[in-house]
């Protein structure tokens, strides 16, 4: 299967797509989507969806997965964010792309085997799974990396829950 | 001129059209449009983007104007809320449709005369000022015309400011 994984912003959109075979990741294309700050949100906003409508149309991935958002003490920073969400998910939409949302616990737990891992567990879990020579820059590439991953694990979990013969 | 005033929200998307004409108000076009709960966020979403997409490209606003996104105490709204605005304010931009912003400090001062005005004299002043028989409903579509309001008082008071004739 082929998944990418989004890390939301509207400065920079952290992506990642990996193929899923035979429990082996093989990556596919990643990278960040990025917007020029002292230019208008809306402009941002219309940046986002270009650049990853280009992106999802050229690596075709079957699923999306992002992180759940969640308040931070920086509330400006998070309404943002959300907004920048709200333009990717609506961009998955017209792709017509299926949007999963997996929470950091459920990252963390998928990816370095335990919910309260380091932010550098994960990544450095996330590039050995992938077989990368270093960890993808910037963090948020890094990131989506980890939540496609996510996505991956949990779905094979679920086959296997229902009996199903796994690919 | 003509002023689009947006109420921005997942469930409810009030809009109202003024013109704005030698000091006077003429309501163009106001209404909501609406989605359906119980259905994938994304869903609401795009048609959140369909619908107001067809109300721009209808009452051709030269500004649209939309209340600033504060925190409330239901967290989980405002997120949703917010990504909803993110796609209200792509749509604008697709249509090249310039933004403003106001705060409901603004909106309340602007239209009722006073900061801390409450909410129903905000609408009853609306409906005065529009010359409308009754509040339009739901009140997501009164917050709209306020904000429209707000914003045409507020052009006046910045032509009059650099001493520039009115129309």
């Amino acid at each position: 299967m082929r998944v990418m994984g989004i890390d939301p912003g509207y400065a920079i959109v952290g992506y990642g797509t990996v193929e899923y075979i035979n429990n082996k990741f093989y990556p596919v294309e990643f990278g960040a989507i990025t917007t020029k700050a002292h230019t208008p949100f809306e402009d941002r906003l219309q940046e986002v969806y270009a650049g990853l409508d280009e992106v999802i149309k050229r690596a075709k991935p079957q699923a999306i997965a992002i992180e759940q958002l969640f308040f931070t003490t920086n509330q400006k920073t998070v309404i943002q964010v959300a907004m920048a969400r709200g333009v990717i998910l609506l961009c998955a939409k017209n792709n017509n792309i299926p949007v999963f949302e997996y929470t950091p616990l459920q990252i963390k737990q998928s990816v370095a085997g335990y919910g309260k891992a380091l932010k550098k567990q994960v990544m450095e879990m996330t590039r050995i799974m992938l077989r990368l020579e270093k960890v993808p820059k910037p963090d948020d590439t890094a990131d989506a990396l980890a939540v496609a991953i996510c996505h991956c694990h949990s779905c094979r979990s679920q086959l296997r829950n229902i009996g199903v013969q796994r690919k």
